[in-house]
């Protein structure tokens, strides 16, 4: 598979941002979470004034061969359809980009139709859907280590263009069972506490999507590495994810993480390159049975709280503005000095 | 005092907005409190497709006579000096305000310095600070009325400009001391649960804090009308902010509540006008002690949860992206008709 070269960011940085923003203009700490926001960037940047350039969202779109198995509320042409809409600017995803100015880019890695030339929709399929892991793997070892360099393809792309903050989203009906399989995995966690509605599920609904899942991991005959689980139960759009994940750190970017799927994508980035981490952002806890559950495996303590569920990058791009706020903190506050205030502390 | 004619909104809109939300192209509820969010500012606009114009932030400024008892973390001066750095285009609640392209007033209504001309400074001042609410009342029934008619004056020209959504910040040293005793008489909350750190007090400084506002309210002596208590330990600022977001509500005007003195300043609007609270979206949450309480007091959910303990209105300006994306999503999105995708639920 790929090699990538993650470094941990230089701390020594560190107590010079801090110095900055304790002698900005307000009670030392008043602006909480924006102050943490700032180091953090001002790290990974590796300066006192740290910029965001180009922000940019890429929707990696697939189908999943387990939605045969009734396991998702949507109807599996729904991924299909969706695109469409995405590229008529009609989605979710496309009113926060708009509002945001986030260049978006929609990226077909295996959805289960035929699009011929589609102005606006970037052409990775690898195959029409994955295999239902209820009865085989879902993807080939080369089908995975594809899906990752589709990923880190899309990302080195917008480095070129400038990006310097990024976010991935995903569209693929069933794509939260992949995603509580990989959470059990790789947090230890019972798979009952990794499942949830999905994009509407009732409880019902739930049991029968926990019993195909709990099948599919009792019918796992691989090598337990997390290649291996991630080719076994992943998605291509989720896999094409993980790759961008780990190019965006190795490209000093700054990393939103949208919801659930989102976030046990970076959980699975984080086991193969775990200082990937310190590159990242979290934008959203939604109300997925387990969301909370792997970001506190993670330690990771999401901006918003907005009961959002859709996906597609949403729960990341309504963070932005919160992150931009902290860096024209940094940047755009005067000091005590600069004002002539006299200084809180 | 000036009388305001505050209407409950009519919630016969409500079922039409539900389901132009439902059938908007995501699984129904998924965009959680942004669906919540457009219902709202759509039973206040009485539309389908609310607007939100010309957002506006207005910063009441006014000093303390309680600050001579070493109630504040921060040296009195600073509240003339902050009022500069406002000008200066070099404060927290500037940058925010450029950010989110809000109209930013600063109005003082009470701070102790000699400004003179200052360009950009709205010159409303009732006198220099409160009178020592230890000792004697902090402002005469006059003065309080003054107050609330500089509130409803600055957003009648607001309403004038076009501005149909509007948020109220406050600078003054100690008014942290006038909103615990604010929310400990309108609220019944034991006052020592209603005091907190402020800019900074250490546990020392708000066991004095407490001290001397314990002291202060069983020297109280007035008639305990709503009127009495606000006139009696407010600043203001404070009362000028009620007059504000009574004005506003009459005018359907859509509120951001920033932190927990403007918070304290809808609950004692809330006393004398209850529906005022129809028209609130409550920004954010704080780590002020008794924020929390005092919001839960109202049945009031904040958006967000930042660590922000600044005021000026920085609470209420960072969570407006949000509700912008409410507008956009009930505004923008497409139907599920329009994008012929299957309705997923």
């Amino acid at each position: 598979m790929k090699t990538f070269h993650i470094q941990k960011p230089d701390k020594s940085i560190v107590p010079a941002l801090q110095d900055k923003i304790d002698n900005l203009t307000k009670p030392k700490g008043s602006l909480g979470r924006l102050e943490e926001l700032a180091v953090q960037i001002g790290t990974i940047q590796q300066s006192l004034s740290p910029v965001l350039r180009m922000p940019q969202n890429i929707v990696f779109a697939a189908d999943h061969g387990i939605v045969k198995e009734g396991v998702s509320f949507s109807a599996p042409e729904v991924t299909a359809q969706q695109i469409y809409n995405f590229l008529k600017g009609g989605a979710g995803i496309n009113l926060f980009a708009r509002q945001h100015r986030f260049i978006l880019k929609v990226v077909d890695c295996g959805v289960n139709a035929d699009f011929g030339q589609l102005p606006g929709l970037i052409d990775r399929k690898i195959r029409k859907s994955t295999s239902n892991y209820l009865h085989e793997p879902a993807m080939t070892r080369e089908e995975m280590e594809r899906a990752i360099e589709i990923g880190a393809e899309m990302v080195q792309w917008a480095y070129q263009e400038g990006t310097n903050i990024i976010s991935f989203g995903e569209l693929g009906m069933a794509n939260t069972s992949a995603s509580s399989i990989w959470m059990s995995y790789f947090t230890g966690i019972p798979l009952k506490e990794c499942v949830g509605a999905g994009s509407g599920l009732d409880n019902q609904g739930i049991l029968h999507k926990y019993d195909v899942l709990s099948r599919a991991m009792s019918h796992y005959s691989g090598d337990h590495s997390v290649e291996d689980i991630l080719r076994w139960f992943g998605g291509f759009e989720m896999v094409a994810a993980v790759g961008g994940m780990l190019q965006a750190a190795e490209l000093g970017m700054t990393i939103i993480i949208d919801g659930f799927i989102m976030t046990n994508c970076i959980l699975a980035a984080s086991k193969l390159y775990p200082d990937v981490l310190e590159y990242c952002i979290f934008g959203h806890q939604g109300d997925e049975a387990g969301h909370k559950l792997v970001l506190d495996a993670l330690n990771a303590r999401p901006l918003l709280h907005l009961s959002l569920r859709l996906g597609e990058g949403t729960g990341a791009i309504c963070a932005y503005p919160i992150i931009e706020s902290a860096v024209r903190m940094i940047n755009e506050m005067n000091s005590f000095k600069e004002a002539s205030v006299t200084k809180y502390f």
